[in-house]
């Protein structure tokens, strides 16, 4: 970066800031905190987030497979292994606790979401599928946190307790931090052309974030023909 | 296959064809063949077509070097140089006609129909890709060849002629029929299971391209928070 | 399978029984066994495996990317944190204990052998990739458990009694084992057509892996014009 | 470049000069020149470059896929067509010419470097995976239009006559230059590492290209055990 006193990171977050103020005003996000999120909704929510986390590993792996540098790959690896383990993690509580099981197909906001990610993690350079890969990990980390803070005593009463900690917990922040220190050092060595595509695509999943959130609000179905 | 009767392509079509009817009733299509489209949503609709082709002739040629049989591999990257020349031609053409400028980026159908296509050729099984970029070949020719049977002899009249003819004519009928075969040949050769897999990438791109024509009629906006 | 009694799997290693049994008899691996090989000769070969470890982990990283079922892909992901965990370990061992660093490029077996790996694992279907990545998991056992049963009380004393005990080992092995059973399944589910492009896979590999301890005991270099 | 007088793709050819120089003082160059090359070393040169263009092809169009600019994209697909049509067109006229059939497998050299290819056509940046592919370009132009300039009015004599006019000619020059243009272009936007990669991607098939003419002049087999 020419500026030493400006994160590339920093400047990236920055533009996707009104993204991220839409999503924690979404009645989905208040009503998560608030513990007063309909089941219905959170179960359409985790059904699509098990849905999305397959995928999500895998342009996890894609990505890691072209990292040059070993460390960011071998990180990159060990986050697709630890999307999977939520995943499994969403089964293995909230779908036995309430006794479903995952019946359905991709809404459609989880299926541009996922589509993007394997398509540019598969196709686009790899500074770019990095820079796609992070807003599910930093939006992530703000929302867990800020619902934290909203909660204060009472997370202990909100029936989505577990799920908003696995967000706000220290690991978790942890692998946040090291993802973004990644796309910092992939940013270093790219061309200005590259980051202003790293920008876009960071830009897009943020957008796409807010979109899943919406889809599971509004129970989202795929369009058909009115009749 | 089983059964030396029936060929796998035509079962794949009768298995889209309550979508390809959904497809002829559309008023977008309706309007096209007659003639009353309206400008807006013609041009919105050739500027996403624009963007579709670039992805479409990409997602082409990353198939037809995966394609194991010299000859298929040759036709699919004929066909990624055919969907570069179609996109070259709505610039010469309407884009000049109408004095427009390419300005715009993907609408959501547009975004969701090309990602699925670049992720399905760059990580599916070949065989499935295959089968997701051929909707938009068959189903084309036959809305083309429909138009021109319900206009007759007021197709010369239609504002949108060159491009139904585009779409009805002899040359791209032969190359949908040269995909379609290599569809057939691949299906011969694939298991049950990568049967299944190329039915379903077949219908969700036909629904795909039903939210493509939709999208076009409703000026499609991508959502934001309702203020 | 038509066969119930034979597993694919086994076919496969028998129609590979041959390699491996020159494989046995290279004097790479009889003077590594009677811990006679010379210190240049086994510091060639750990140099070209560090570089060669880190593309199979990419390899298997791609592969499990692309694996439909979801146990697999974590399996295959797991394989690729482990590749890098052993060359990460060759650094720490072996590295420091004869104060030598990474300063070579790949030979051409080395060179050779990643570059299928990693072609294969992008661009040819998943079941072949699968096979192609499975020689490095199986000999390497049979290989390792071949060396520990010559050795017998020896092992001890041996100067490369480490490298031994990693690939004779029961961790390896029950990894070994899972990437078996994720082969056979895929190609039970494989048409015959991708079943043979599985065995030549594997078979390739399987000398390539020859050659691998063939370009060490050689100090292999590349071929330039004779002066 | 920060450096206007000077292309990045003249340094590029300078760096690869002594490679070059190599590759014309090699026997199989100078015997074709001559037309003394014995039939068997011809005829084995034709089997692998028949396998070889066909991965070739597949490398391009990889590569074209991934291109960000639409016209470098279209060039990168023609000139995968052409691989393919140059590989109809041996078949057509040498392999009728001699009675012969595409009996073989890869040699050593054919397989390493169009695995090279395929790997980094797929998972190396863009800006790597041209740089790969221009020495097959750059190296066959300057190679036939020195054997034109050496053979003067015996090239009518020479029995490889039409092979040597296939690369010498005008239309073969036209696709170089592009394919270099596209290169520089690529180069003026990637940042000094990125250059520095491809550098070394030019290198390396620059390499395998002598290695290629070196294999056919030795008849090249798959090295097996000593006996």
């Amino acid at each position: 970066m020419d500026d030493r006193w400006v994160r590339y990171t920093d400047a990236l977050w920055q533009s996707a800031l009104p993204t991220y103020e839409e999503i924690l005003r979404h009645p989905f996000i208040a009503e998560l905190a608030a513990g007063s999120l309909s089941r219905d909704r959170f179960l359409f929510y985790m059904k699509q987030d098990a849905l999305y986390l397959k995928d999500f590993s895998r342009a996890l792996a894609l990505t890691g497979a072209r990292l040059p540098e070993a460390d960011a790959a071998k990180s990159f690896l060990g986050f697709a292994q630890g999307a999977m383990g939520v995943e499994r993690l969403l089964h293995e509580t909230y779908f036995q606790q309430y006794e479903v099981i995952l019946d359905v197909d991709k809404a459609p906001a989880c299926f541009a979401y996922t589509q993007f990610l394997l398509a540019t993690a598969a196709t686009a350079p790899h500074t770019e599928a990095a820079a796609a890969l992070l807003p599910c990990f930093w939006i992530y980390r703000e929302v867990g946190q800020e619902i934290v803070s909203r909660s204060q005593d009472k997370l202990a009463a909100n029936p989505y307790a577990r799920w908003i900690e696995t967000y706000s917990g220290a690991e978790f922040d942890e692998s946040v931090s090291r993802a973004i220190d990644i796309v910092e050092a992939l940013a270093q060595d790219a061309s200005e052309a590259a980051r202003q595509e790293m920008q876009r695509a960071f830009a897009k999943s943020a957008r796409l974030e807010w979109m899943f959130w919406d889809s599971a609000y509004r129970l989202e179905q795929w369009p058909r023909e009115q009749t």
